[in-house]
């Protein structure tokens, strides 16, 4: 549904829309006629609410496309990703809370190992410990370019971000890791006109960058990746008249979710029990909640089948809190299928489960789970179509048309 | 998905891609409750597949939409019917092996009988067989227009195809066929102002063609229509990366895939089991292939359900040639539908299986049949995402975004 339709829509409401996101939760037997992760796992709480619900199957992109979990979130939450594009940079930089503004460039940057002739040894520094990274990182603060001014943040291990402020910037530039061992880094180099000052104050933020590490035996270097700036997304307030609040332990979709206006809530803790006390603290003050379960992901890319199952019946086991807050929509779905078989990202539907006690239409299936899915009350749609639907079921869109 | 992002997604693989189709599988019971064609034939390795794999239903062009077999394999090759076309003088030239480079003008013929008056007697000229109708293209062979080339060869029985090359040449004319007796052929007229030079040395080429069959019994007049020139589709080796081959006993289907870059494989015989040995001998030196069977469709348009369910059970039979093959996708489906109780191509949706052993998502569908395929695990789709999923299932897209 185009966005300024749907906002022509919207009543206001006092109702409370959940969507949990099991990261990569889609998957695959191991044996021929043999369950998935989500069939094997124990799920009673889930079960039950897919027998109250309506379930069906989710397409990230496109049929037969894999998605990056920019995209996949991005249509989870009603933005088309062939429309709406978020770049590597800002991603990296949304992530580890740093605030990318319209005409800032950010970049994300990796610590590099660079031998005598300034040729990399190692791409990764060594896979340096985050420890040895951040006043490596503190270093990289204070360079000074006169014409701009910079942020540098660490993300994790070898990894940071890097932000870039001032007059006239542009993202239009090429990565500089060659992606091989044994030459140099590359020269930012700008692949437009309007980029070719910016290239050129990233080249001389490089070169300082090398000056001010070259002591230290390992991290004497650095590359850049991703230049991106503002996407500018549609906000969540504005287009679907929700004050949202994301609750993820990890950096990237908390980063995605600030880029769409969600309040990014602080927790301790990383398990769905830590995340769900989360939400009920926050319960009252917010309309939507989108949770961000990663671990399934993780143990799916480790090929880790019996333990991507564990992660399910886990978040199953502490569901009941959820419930009890009394949601009027709650959704279950992945943002991908991450099946432990492949030990990656995958193209295939994404079971989704649809709950809403007073609007749901039950379907007969009594399991969530991905054949159960393949037949659910939904069908086979769009991620991106996940939304209207939950405003829809939370009573919160008049009629279209007479 | 847009061809440019698929492309750009494209990753090298050594992987193998089947696509079968049964032209007009889908159909409807006969009584009330019944099987269709394909539910009642038996079929033990397509079921076989069908528990393995994964079943949907195929939209051709859009829903209600009944296509006819060049918008209809458009689809199947990953092109939306809607935004690419092709002529159906290009059609059935292509489809006798002419080759319509840009700029030509191509146009089916029909012989037909003139009375005494210059009025069409029959507009099919006695159905003249193909033997008696190959001198007289021939003769039409010999017709010489000074500013342009021409070239002519027999389709089958009174049906030829006409190729005109020059300069400056355009499609926009208006057929010539009154579509009735009793009055003359129309002049070819020209629809744009740009096609008004080519209206004219088709009228003049017409004019010696009468000339020429004058002393004929029963062919000596022609008719034209279709004209159209190179639809410029896209190519399945630029598109998808894979060097492709079509296997298909009639001209028309053949036209197609050649036109999308397709090398057609000769073969003798036409049976199923001809085919699958054709496509055995050529298999080492292609990643993708078209197999097409005729005569479920020809057995539709009869309305002779069970020569159609026969039909169906001799390419089950012949199946495990391909099967033993190992391809790495497998994808049985059809075109379109023809229902023998309608005895014409019709808009139902198509149940498509898709066999993957490494990739596909099984869902608990155990026949194939239409109604299997309204439960399957893909849903129902439009036909031109089958290509995107078919890259997919056999390795060959990168992921989409980071």
């Amino acid at each position: 549904m185009p966005l300024e339709i749907l906002r022509s829509l919207l009543r206001p409401a006092t109702t409370k829309i959940v969507l949990m996101i099991l990261d990569g939760l889609g998957g695959l037997p191991i044996e021929p006629g043999g369950p998935t992760e989500l069939e094997a796992a124990r799920t009673p709480n889930m079960d039950r609410l897919a027998s109250e619900g309506t379930l069906g199957q989710i397409i990230p992109v496109r049929p037969g496309i894999t998605p990056g979990s920019g995209p996949a979130h991005l249509s989870l939450f009603g933005f088309d990703p062939l429309t709406y594009e978020i770049g590597r940079g800002v991603l990296e930089a949304t992530g580890v809370g740093m605030r990318v503004n319209p005409g800032d460039v950010a970049a994300r940057g990796n610590f590099v190992t660079l031998d005598a002739g300034g040729n990399i040894a190692d791409r990764r520094a060594g896979r340096i410990a985050s420890e040895q990274a951040a006043p490596l990182v503190e270093r990289l603060q204070t360079i000074n370019i006169p014409e701009v001014t910079t942020e540098v943040r660490l993300v994790k291990e070898y990894r940071f971000a890097v932000i870039m402020r001032g007059d006239d910037l542009h993202p239009a530039i090429e990565d500089t890791d060659p992606q091989q061992t044994g030459v140099p880094p590359l020269s930012p180099r700008a692949t437009s006109p309007d980029a070719e000052r910016t290239a050129e104050l990233f080249g001389r933020w490089v070169k300082e960058a090398v000056r001010t590490l070259s002591d230290h035996p390992n991290a004497n270097g650095v590359t850049l990746r991703g230049f991106a700036s503002d996407p500018n997304l549609p906000q969540m307030l504005d287009c679907y008249g929700l004050k949202a609040a994301c609750v993820a332990a990890y950096p990237m979709y908390r980063g995605i979710s600030s880029l769409v206006g969600m309040d990014v809530i602080q927790f301790q803790g990383e398990s769905p029990a830590d995340e769900l006390a989360a939400v009920e603290r926050a319960w009252a003050d917010y309309d939507f909640f989108f949770i961000h379960i990663k671990k399934t992901d993780s143990k799916g890319e480790d090929g880790d089948f019996a333990g991507k199952a564990k992660v399910i019946e886990s978040v199953d086991q502490a569901l009941p809190t959820l419930v009890e807050l009394d949601p009027d929509v709650l959704i279950l779905t992945g943002d991908h299928s991450t099946p432990s078989r492949m030990r990656y990202h995958s193209w295939h539907p994404v079971p989704v489960l649809f709950w809403a006690p007073q609007t749901a239409r039950p379907d007969d299936q009594m399991q969530f789970g991905e054949r159960a899915c393949a037949r659910g009350g939904l069908g086979t749609f769009p991620a991106y179509d996940i939304m209207p639907l939950a405003l829809a079921h939370a009573g919160r869109l008049d009629k279209f048309g007479a």
